[in-house]
């Protein structure tokens, strides 16, 4: 069986599409997984062992078939049939018995028909209550578009808000908001017009298109899933097919698909050969049609365009960050994948901008302690899983390139874990040297488990000083920073002084090339010539603006080392950027937060999603116990001090059950209920645990304002206010 | 004279631009100031007097002028000559007095010149500030996209913290949040795709574009400023030019252009005739080519598309109101007034569905007694200006169409002038009948004077049932909610019974369009029959699909009307739009908020934003008072605290002095500073009145956080703890 890390480092060679893909990776946060895929599909030893078993099985049954058939035809004796039919009947039972391992172990131990239900299951839910909604629904909607909803209009924006809370307020970043509207030369400069692409082919007669890439993967993962009769050989191609899948190249990727006779999903027409199509959204700047614009493909660009006012803002002094959250488009091929591959999508992203010699970060010790499940290089090409390591430890022996890189995968870690994302399911995967671009330092994503696998939700990349340098380049407006240095430097410096007169005299019209051809030499071709103007007077020298050879003489030049005092430096900023997908990360914390549980009479299954009161669309709800006018009346002053306080809460005054009232509310994972039953008491119920207490009136609001702000645990408002019990709670 | 009621009222009947004019209004609040310009080129009595003097006096000069030049040639006595100059320069010098007169009238009382100093002061702050920063800077720009800088951004982000507060929480809005990408067939229906234009001209040498109608004003303006001669008629009619400019047809403006010999403004050339342009970004979804789709030039199209599940939502219940903040775009043909006519900008926008029976609103009372700047109709109509009028009058005068709107206006007024909008410079401006569509049952924007004049920043605009019947039509999908009645009602109905036998006999294959032009009578048409089949037997009856006359007899139809019972109503609900230009607002509140105030050596201005701390973008400052290291240490501990309750603050501890540091703050509009000046005690100032108290350092968190938070006022700190006087503010 060829390894996994022979398979791994046969697709690092042909990763010329390299750049195109991280590009698309880090602007979107719509990693390709390429991890997941890879140990998705790298054949483990069971399988192997399996497969080769049932092809021995299958030709065992074959050659007994044979046997049976010629002593059928020879005229055997019965018993002596009866014998060999048994032992083929002993066989075929031996081969299904091993197609049924092989199956399992091709579905892996979790069945993904189990995942594919649970996720419908949440889904069903989420659209359902309007978390989400297919956008344009009634036009038939947009493939790759949704809307949120109120319940999740509202989860969004407290997730938002949490966010700035976290990083812009805590690390004092400077926000900035930017237009989506980008002119063509900002995503010239920044590579997204050349190479932001994907491959496509088209059906060569309804012009359907597809992503080539995807239906390749498709035909592979099919084979191998449904086609178990096919041979060792044949399955460790497919694998390896799907192993380096990403860095194959536009002609390998089209010779595959025609190998593989892959045509149309929908139709079986034959398909054109794969071709680059750019993901960003086209449009033209105003009236004229001269000015192409785009839709930004990522929030970044804005900000390293903005370096320079910026670093004055920040009074010239480095490290900083800038902040951005706002919309990004990608005009995906065939969106699959529903809320995780979208055309629209909301980014929030960081350029932590930090002198490149310098990558210490000052409040590192705050997070070094931190322990969760990262999952280095080195691990992934062992073929290893991720494991717990302290923080501390992961910079300290080099695993994470720097401190700054590993504050802010500690920072990204306690974000999404006090958002409620399951700690047991989310885990930083390093990038393998072949994923990430050649200007790369480090870069590790930030993968949370949901139902589709592991899903990249936040990119944390230390990309050196790409960005700056390329928008420099094509600006002419320097991007750099100055160290001041409190004592001057001295350095040495080569000096060529080509001497004009002289020049002039030798080469007339032509001394400027000979002078510039002069000046543009390195240090090592400089101190050649004076070596050998020194030992012998003259020398032969190609300048290439003449291409011809001409002769310097000792007189023409002066070429010396000189000791320099400098007061300052100029460099251009490495970044280091983390960028967060925020409906990824909203999707899983839907998966994360969903459970069911049976309803009291236990004829049905309720949906719970158990958000934490930061993230919780609504806070509270309030509902009276019964119809009465009394009671009504209590509920809306009470409602009345929710507002004041800031709590978003929903009144329910049907006369529905409160049983049924609760699960409805469950099912929007509102985190506590106000049932009025008293007109000077009421209860507060905690979705979870369904426990009540009794409080005043007038202490209600204050109380609960106190429990979803976090100052007071649910724990403590338990212990210390006496406890309800329901008589019957209906549905519930 | 022509008075300003005939100006108007000529302007009316030539209305048909109107929906294009209305939907971009609506869609972007980026109104064309209709009003403002009328108001503003409407020629009041004086200057209409001093033009005829003028014309007048110049007359009289000319005259003298010849007969002091007749009393030369033919000879006439010297002293006779030396009166008659005498009596020339005299007028002369009455005719240049009349011009200076005039020159003032045309300029207005506040000169345009001193506007134009004062919003180039705020703009130089803002820049450098980084509030704004024109977008893609580094490579010249784009026309009409900015970028909020950090401290522009957190401005930005607090006044849609405290929207959403006001609006969706009070009110429990429905908040959604949507795509800017839109499909064709949205904009199809919402008519943005065929009306969402402006008339362009183009250089027709060098394919330059202009707004045509940008043209023709820049062009009647100039005339009627600089030139001064211009006869009263002259006047007038460029006058009624710019009063009738936005009701001028395609032809109308194109013939004026040519009338005037109007030009390219930046080459000279000849101009193309005016076309339409349609402001919408363009793009395509999908990579097939076949799917068009726009950038929403407005929110409110998401909204309205979901009305079916939000009204489920909503446990189809009326009324209620969906929200959304987002982005939204108008590709402008050549954007002018900076910052008030962009590319790409924010909306918030409310749309509230309300039974169109029954328009009271629940809430009204609360706002009832409110008293503002109104600008009714009527007093436009007739030259008044606004006037104070309580809202409860407005609505029961019936000057406000219905309580819902009236809520809702009384609800933007506490909105701005809780950001911090002067009161003074805000007034609501009803709609003229020319201005709004004729689906709409009443418009009034909110106006904020700046700079630039009045703009408009918020539309409240009674659309009827128009958007809604639009996309059910479009999309074949009812938008509609029912009403339930508490006891079945008695309704009369028309019954047309044609007897299709009879019909076929008579009419053979034409039967069925016979059968269909009797369905659709209307009841007036069907009573006539019905008489006249009972008088006289049988009737002509014209069927248009036929195109011709049929005798209708007795026995081929019946008619009768039938009492039934209806349990409920369906209807399609009207819906009150307030739509919130936020960039808009968020450049006037700076305008209301800057002010310049002499440093306290005098030497030099210094300009402060006094922004309230809900709209301030940095809440405090931190300043050690000399650079020492216990300071700094306490400095540090505060700004923790701080950071813990949550108020977004700066700390500097640059050596520079403590006065330049004020002025540096003051400038962002940084409510409160903190200076610390000893390790127990801190000083707090106060950035308008600059006064300063002392308190102990563990306290300071807390009542910044009260102060910002509006939970304490000033006055009360600084009456509780001891003041403390500075004793040299070097800089202020």
């Amino acid at each position: 069986m060829r390894s996994l890390l022979a398979l791994l480092s046969s697709s690092v060679s042909s990763g010329h599409h390299l750049f195109s893909r991280l590009r698309t990776c880090r602007s979107s946060t719509l990693a390709h997984h390429v991890l997941f895929s890879r140990r998705g599909v790298a054949m483990n030893a069971s399988e192997e062992i399996l497969r080769i078993a049932l092809a021995e099985k299958q030709s065992a049954v074959e050659a007994q078939g044979n046997a049976v058939r010629e002593m059928k035809s020879a005229g055997a004796a019965k018993p002596d049939i009866d014998a060999a039919i048994e032992a083929l009947n002993g066989l075929k039972l031996e081969k299904a018995s091993i197609e049924r391992q092989l199956q399992a172990a091709v579905s892996g131990s979790e069945s993904s028909l189990t995942r594919e239900a649970f996720r419908q299951a949440v889904a069903n839910t989420l659209e359902r209550r309007l978390f989400y909604i297919p956008s344009f629904k009634i036009y038939r909607g947009v493939a790759g578009l949704y809307d949120y909803g109120p319940p999740g209009c509202a989860v969004k924006s407290n997730v938002l808000a949490f966010w700035r809370q976290h990083f812009v307020l805590e690390e004092n970043m400077l926000e900035v908001d930017c237009p989506c509207v980008t002119p063509e030369i900002v995503l010239k400069a920044s590579g997204h017009v050349d190479k932001f692409t994907d491959l496509m082919v088209k059906d060569e007669k309804t012009g359907s298109c597809y992503r080539a890439d995807h239906l390749l993967k498709d035909f592979c993962n099919e084979k191998l899933q449904k086609d178990l009769g096919i041979s060792p050989e044949k399955a460790a191609e497919l694998k390896h097919v799907l192993a380096v899948l990403d860095d194959l190249s536009t002609e390998e990727l089209g010779a595959k698909i025609k190998e593989y006779g892959i045509t149309a999903p929908d139709t079986k027409n034959p398909l054109s050969d794969p071709y680059p199509f750019n993901l960003m959204f086209q449009t033209s700047i105003g009236p004229s049609g001269l000015s192409p614009g785009y839709m930004r493909p990522e929030t970044a660009q804005g900000i390293f365009v903005n370096f320079k006012d910026l670093y004055y803002y920040n009074g010239n002094k480095l490290p900083f960050a800038a902040a951005q959250i706002g919309q990004a488009f990608r005009n995906e091929i065939s969106p699959r994948q529903g809320l995780l591959r979208v055309r629209e999508f909301t980014l929030a992203e960081i350029e932590h901008f930090v002198d490149p010699e310098n990558k210490a970060h000052l409040k590192f010790s705050e997070v070094a302690n931190l322990e969760f499940l990262m999952f280095p290089r080195e691990e992934q090409m062992s073929g290893h899983s991720a494991k717990r390591i302290p923080l501390g430890e992961a910079v300290s022996r080099g695993i994470v390139n720097n401190e700054t890189l590993g504050y802010f995968i500690g920072r990204v870690y306690l974000f999404l874990t006090c958002l409620g994302i399951d700690k047991n399911r989310l885990r930083f995967r390093q990038h393998l040297a072949n994923e990430m671009a050649h200007y790369a330092a480090d870069c590790w994503d930030a993968e949370i488990e949901c139902s589709y696998g592991w899903i990249e939700c936040v990119g944390i990349a230390d990309r050196s000083a790409y960005d700056l340098r390329a928008h420099s380049e094509k600006s002419g407006v320097p991007l750099v920073a100055q160290e001041k240095f409190p004592e001057p430097r001295e350095v040495e410096k080569l000096v060529i002084d080509p001497v004009k007169k002289e020049l002039g005299l030798a080469f007339k019209g032509n001394q400027r090339m000979v002078v510039e051809a002069l000046e543009a030499m390195n240090e090592k071709e400089a101190l050649g010539m004076k070596d050998t103007l020194e030992s012998k007077g003259e020398i032969e020298f190609y300048v290439c603006t003449l291409k011809k050879n001409v002769t310097i003489k000792k007189d023409m030049v002066t070429i010396s080392k000189e000791i320099k005092k400098e007061h300052h430096r100029v460099f251009t900023p490495s970044v280091i950027e983390p960028s967060f997908g925020i409906g990824r990360i909203i999707f899983c914390l839907f998966e994360h937060s969903f459970y069911m549980r049976p309803s009291k009479a236990g004829d049905e299954e309720l949906n719970v999603f158990r958000f934490l009161p930061l993230v919780a669309p609504i806070k509270c709800s309030v509902f009276p116990l019964v119809k009465e006018q009394q009671y009504e009346e209590v509920a809306k002053v009470i409602s009345q001090s929710l507002t004041t306080v800031g709590i978003s809460h929903k009144m329910d005054i049907t006369g529905t059950s409160i049983g049924k009232k609760y699960a409805r509310t469950d099912e929007l994972g509102v985190p506590f209920a106000i049932t009025v039953d008293s007109t000077s008491s009421v209860t507060i119920r905690e979705r979870d645990s369904k426990d009540q207490v009794r409080v005043d009136v007038e202490k209600v609001a204050s109380i609960v304002k106190e429990v979803t702000d976090g100052r007071r645990m649910w724990a403590d408002v338990w212990s210390t206010f006496p406890h309800h019990i329901p008589l019957d709670l209906g549905n519930e």
